[in-house]
């Protein structure tokens, strides 16, 4: 039979009665004909108290015990699950990560998936069961203990699955109905998806579109898996949510899908570099080294042997990238005159795989903002993307433009 | 190093804070120079949660789902305690069931232990870590499934790892300081006992002292486990508790040790029964049959072929009995003419080695009830036991005068 995933979040089994009803979602894909695989999160709510636990317990704890304790949630709704679709008759059972197993790096709280192997659960679909419930976010390390693949770790192991059964479709169920050209609270204007490309769904997701989690979308991508996001709080049809997958299977499409924004970037200005070859080198080997995810960069034209050169990075990584240009300086490996963050700004980025077979976007982009006296800061591109960071007071006006633009509203 | 099993109790963990009380008494014992193995039960209050989920979810559940569920109360506190033993710089690690494992029978929620392998756990004592913490009360089937050893398990656990570990002596710290001569609600003038004799401390959890579980103690007389009874919420010296241990290290002991009581049974009378050879067996076959648990037997004298026939068994069964019995009737297997239940009644019981030597102690006992006007109804006795069933009002006045007679509130 051809093997359906499905994936419930916390929200969507938060309680007893959710549980229930997702499982009745379920019984209509087994009533369907398909054989089932179910990964759920913890009950919404309990992976944070866990969390909350090992924090009061230690400081600096050990992450191996600190999966042990918290993947526990999982373990807890997986069982409530397969008890719940055999109530309804349904040939059902559990796995914990360990029992699959599924094999991970040794990288507690971050493990990365290594294995999976399908026979163990392949047997229990021949011999007649329908549905196999497994707890999601964990596996087993090569030492025998319990991993945690972190925070949205769940939707990564419905993935995974789902690209070892050459499953048929990978279902995300969760609190959205989709995935949108841009956030609703932000365009009243904006329109649910009915598909997205791979590619597009990575840059909203890492842009902040929090829908899917960028890993479990990497990994759609890299095994062909057709992943749909959709609501657990509606009667979906067959054509709700958003369904994420190859390029080649969308027919048509606008330039531009979406309009993403950020709040967390801060602009970071070194002034009056002293420019000379290897300078950026010079500059950004140290603030990898510190671990800060640098984004955009941009360089002033040199006068007289200086430049300013202006980058990007997390608003939480500001004192870190301070404290690598002020050590680098120091150390006589840079010199320049101050550097100046500004906090104060946001990231507003169209995306859309149109774009590469579509020449002026860029242009476009930037005749929009300037039609609304919008400044722009700092520009970055890559072949699907167009990024600007402008003052954060103009954000929504930015993304309202934006959206109005490129014709978000309508379907292509 | 020698080896020192110490069980904590789901009170006793109940909150971080009790957790990190819990851990001081255990760091003590590694400065006392021991490698120590930790039992924990699960934080009071969450077993009964998840059962209460499960029996939501499901009139008949699985009970390999169940066990799934239920047996991650005792992972938290596993994970939070080794966290805990961590912060004090004590060299220590988690293992749930499976991961020692611990191999159980495959009778879900009330497994057997069947082995401890030791290897995987003495490697790393041998190392250098100084306590394992294991989660109490699950271990792994044969079908690699997480089975749970019924309520009372972390007591089995414990006095399990015990005897696998050749342990100097198994430490159960629980709410209560320690094994008393009768209930201290019902006569202040109870004791607390510095040694009691394994088979002592059978007969009184079976008769209802709540302290250890029945099979822990079985476990640890076969094995000869040195089993201590002592509070985690007092200061306890090296004679803190009660040792429970074999009869010969016993040197000094009352003839009684103990006064038992129970509420929970029930006296069943057969009336006008036709008296036959193989009556017994056509009576208390269909009774085991059915799972009733027949404890005291009393048959009158015959009269013209015709007796009564007095049996009794927990509360609870009452009901079973009376279907077994009428159900052998209908079947021409046995021929009454009445059946009487009395629900109004106690058991009080007197328990104690040394009646072994000692004749003289059921003529005292009835004696001292016949002072106090105490009518016995049913009388059985054992080696080292005497049980009576009398009217319930009169429990307390019995285990009162029990008491004095025996001497009980002075030390042999």
């Amino acid at each position: 039979m051809p093997v359906l995933v499905m994936k419930f979040g916390g929200t969507s089994v938060a309680t007893l009665d959710r549980i229930r009803r997702a499982a009745k979602r379920v019984g209509r894909e087994v009533a369907n004909g398909y054989d089932v695989i179910v990964i759920v999160s913890a009950m919404a709510g309990k992976t944070n108290e866990l969390v909350g636990w090992v924090e009061e317990t230690a400081t600096f704890f050990d992450a191996r015990e600190y999966d042990a304790v918290v993947s526990s949630g999982e373990q807890v709704t997986a069982g409530l699950m397969a008890l719940t679709l055999q109530e309804m008759e349904i040939p059902a059972r559990s796995w914990q990560g360990w029992q699959v197993p599924l094999k991970t790096s040794s990288a507690h709280s971050a493990a990365r998936i290594e294995e999976i192997p399908t026979d163990n659960i392949q047997q229990k679909f021949d011999e007649g069961m329908r549905v196999a419930v497994i707890a999601g976010f964990q596996g087993l390390s090569p030492e025998g203990r319990i991993t945690t693949l972190g925070r949205g770790g769940s939707d990564t192991t419905a993935v995974a699955f789902a690209a070892a059964f050459g499953a048929e479709r990978c279902d995300i169920y969760t609190d959205v109905d989709g995935v949108y050209t841009t956030d609703p609270r932000i365009s009243g204007k904006a329109r649910k998806l009915e598909k997205i490309a791979f590619e597009e769904m990575l840059e909203l997701a890492s842009l902040g579109a929090k829908v899917l989690q960028t890993r479990s979308v990497e990994l759609a991508m890299r095994y062909n898996v057709r992943l749909r996001v959709l609501s657990s709080f509606e009667d979906n049809n067959e054509n709700a949510g958003t369904l994420v997958c190859a390029e080649e299977d969308i027919v048509e499409s606008n330039v531009v899908a979406g309009v993403a924004y950020s709040r967390d970037e801060a602009k970071m200005t070194l002034i009056s570099v002293a420019d000379r070859p290897g300078i950026a080198a010079a500059i950004f080997g140290p603030l990898a080294e510190a671990g800060v995810n640098v984004d955009m960069i941009v360089q002033n034209i040199s006068e007289e042997g200086r430049t300013d050169m202006t980058f990007s990075c997390p608003t939480d990584q500001v004192s870190r990238a301070e404290r690598a240009m002020e050590e680098a300086k120091e150390k006589g490996d840079i010199n320049f005159h101050d550097l100046v963050a500004d906090t104060d700004v946001a990231k507003v980025s169209v995306v859309g795989i149109g774009m590469r077979s579509h020449a002026g976007v860029a242009a476009q982009m930037f005749r929009a903002l300037k039609d609304e006296n919008i400044n722009i800061k700092v520009i970055t591109t890559s072949e699907i993307k167009i990024s600007v960071l402008i003052d954060r007071k103009y954000m929504e006006l930015a993304v309202q433009a934006l959206h109005d633009e490129f014709g978000l509203d309508r379907a292509a």
